[in-house]
């Protein structure tokens, strides 16, 4: 039986990820730096939750020695976590800036490196990246965003052009829109667009899923997700 | 039974298209210019060959009113034609250069037209176009390909901002690579990197599949697809 | 003395650059559609207006030779010529559809292969080709522009990339606003938005001079250019 | 006599900023890190040299305070700073990692931040980041430089969305080559490629010069800087 860990298994889309790696039988490890908001979630998934601040590296390497020890070698890793403030760029203060970019960006440095060494004995994997529509553009007041959101579609890509051709599918994600159940800088709730106005979390989880399903013939690096009503 | 259009019905992903709609339970409507070559295709798949060159309005309009009559109202179309001949700016003579924008591009925009016209008043359908590494990419000796890969992109974008909140989904791929069975202004051959080198038409097809069970809270509009060993 | 040749010297930036060069000590061929529309500005900046249609191979040749015989070879071409009319994707018409790419695109094919032809013996020459935020973004009813911009951003791309080794200098503008005295899709006037809220032509032709300056060693591809209160 | 601010004026690019400036009438502050590297420069310019590492926010309110105390208020300031070790992913420590994000990223936070304040209140100023082919492409090898270059460019981004709409010009570029006399992952030598096969500084320099003197009505956001025989 297969393993999956998910890193930031928030209340939204990661949890949504976790539901759907049980779903299609994979033993599902669920990590973000709280554990006890995830022992629900775990007992659902039939998986196991473990404390992790992805900013630490030695947080990041005890989680995969544990699940490695606890479940198995992992063939699917998500890198989920991230945190932002939004703001101008003159009421940002360093401190916060540096936080995010450890939180969004320097913490997938951390799960690519351990989930790469995990993987590469094997020949073979899958690791995602979320990304957002901050990954692709600097809008105003959204410096926190997508100074580490571009930074880490960067790591995406390098990580893919390094290691595809041993067998690591390494894909990113660039979730366009507000998704139900997590908060995101304050935009549009649903109520004021309509019942799919906003992006489902299961629709997003399969999307990953499929990702992790193609064969290598045809990998996706990339692909967007948003919401049919979504200006872009 | 809901319906498929897929023009540019040619041996390689075409024709796995074809397939992968028909086992998903579509009717299926190959197109191609040459109705001959599609008789076997429409028959391993229980659907119908329709002659169409789709650079003639005419030709697209009839072969969508004959669908409509014969099968039904399409609820997914592909654009999967299109013609390429390799060559240096100076060595492409400009009748080239216009048939293979007529073929590549302008016959998207006339299925985009009627895909569109047939699907507006369900308020819902599936619309993909098939790009390239070209669509993202002049490169030497490509302006050929890049232009109207390009151009169809820059359709794909405008058709998806206009009719997504009418609820067609409008995607368009970035095939990054050789297509097996197909040729492509002469690639490298299977034989050189392996055997899953080349990207398998099957598992494109499956990731249009996907696209078009995509719900429409969560639509991609844009993915790539390669293979595992290629260069990007 | 040194040869320009602008293609499309309309009104607003076309003249400009005409009037920067000749003031930078070239002689300047201005060509446009209807040659009567040239000949006050020809005469302003002591150069010469020529009739072309450059959506016609052969008006562009002529046009080549032309300027051959009566100034000299050129070392500095602008294809600057373009046509747009707005509309949805429904609104527009096939001929229409097909108009705009000849005049935006296929004319700036012709123009690159006569200018590269007439460059590559000395080695040396500057090749621009101005587009549009349409280039980058295929907006809602921008098809008609969006289309043939981002085919010749194309063509820019592939003519740079053949091209530059051999000491030709080939350059796209991301004109990104709207131009003082041009008429675009009719969006903001200048008087909502101030002085210097529409771009300046004399402006942009400096840009476009700027480019021609560049050695070899440190050569631009693209550039945007924007006004300050522009939203991008 | 207006004053420009360099920060990272090193050897290469950084010193010819310092000698375009002063050559166009600025005073010019140069800032890096050791200061005693500096003295030659400020000496042949007639400017001041400032000890600053940008990476400490203390330090780079230290040199605009002195700055405007020594020599007035800056009206362009450029980012120029960074560090690079090349290496593949699991070749990267944490700490490397980390210190090339603050090296490259972190500090033009902090000179964005401290150049904005300076400028706001006249309603006017230039402010450049010297960014990298890694600011577009994640390479293979090249995560160091790429995560903390895509992440400058997006706080380019933000900054210009934010404050050009208040009088103040940002700008980026995309230095694609290798810049003589300095070194960047040990990429090829001129001697193998000939003279201009390299970028030369004074080239780049004049670019800066020329971004700076856009008026408002067409400012440049973003250009590339290669040279003729690098491959792109």
């Amino acid at each position: 039986m297969s393993v999956a860990v998910v890193v930031g298994a928030g209340p939204g889309l990661g949890a949504a990820l976790c539901r759907r790696f049980a779903q299609g039988g994979l033993k599902v490890a669920a990590a973000r730096r709280r554990k006890d908001e995830l022992e629900d979630l775990a007992g659902q998934v039939g998986g196991r939750a473990y404390a992790c601040d992805a900013t630490r590296q030695s947080d990041v390497e005890t989680l995969f020695e544990d699940v490695a020890r606890d479940l198995g070698t992992p063939e699917l890793v998500v890198f989920n976590a991230g945190a932002f403030r939004p703001g101008g760029l003159l009421d940002i203060d360093a401190a916060t800036f540096e936080d995010c970019w450890r939180a969004s960006c320097l913490g997938g440095f951390h799960v690519a490196q351990a989930a790469v060494r995990a993987m590469l004995p094997r020949g073979r994997g899958t690791l995602i990246f979320t990304g957002a529509t901050a990954s692709l553009r600097g809008g105003k007041n959204f410096a926190n965003l997508a100074v580490p959101k571009f930074g880490l579609r960067a790591l995406a890509q390098s990580t893919a052009r390094e290691f595809a051709p041993q067998g690591i599918h390494v894909a990113h994600t660039v979730i366009d829109g507000q998704i139900q159940n997590e908060t995101r800088g304050g935009r549009h709730s649903e109520g004021e667009r309509g019942a799919d106005a906003l992006l489902k979390p299961e629709a997003i989880a399969e999307a990953y899923w499929q990702l992790h399903q193609q064969p290598r013939s045809a990998w996706t690096h990339e692909m967007d997700l948003r919401p049919w009503v979504e200006t872009f």
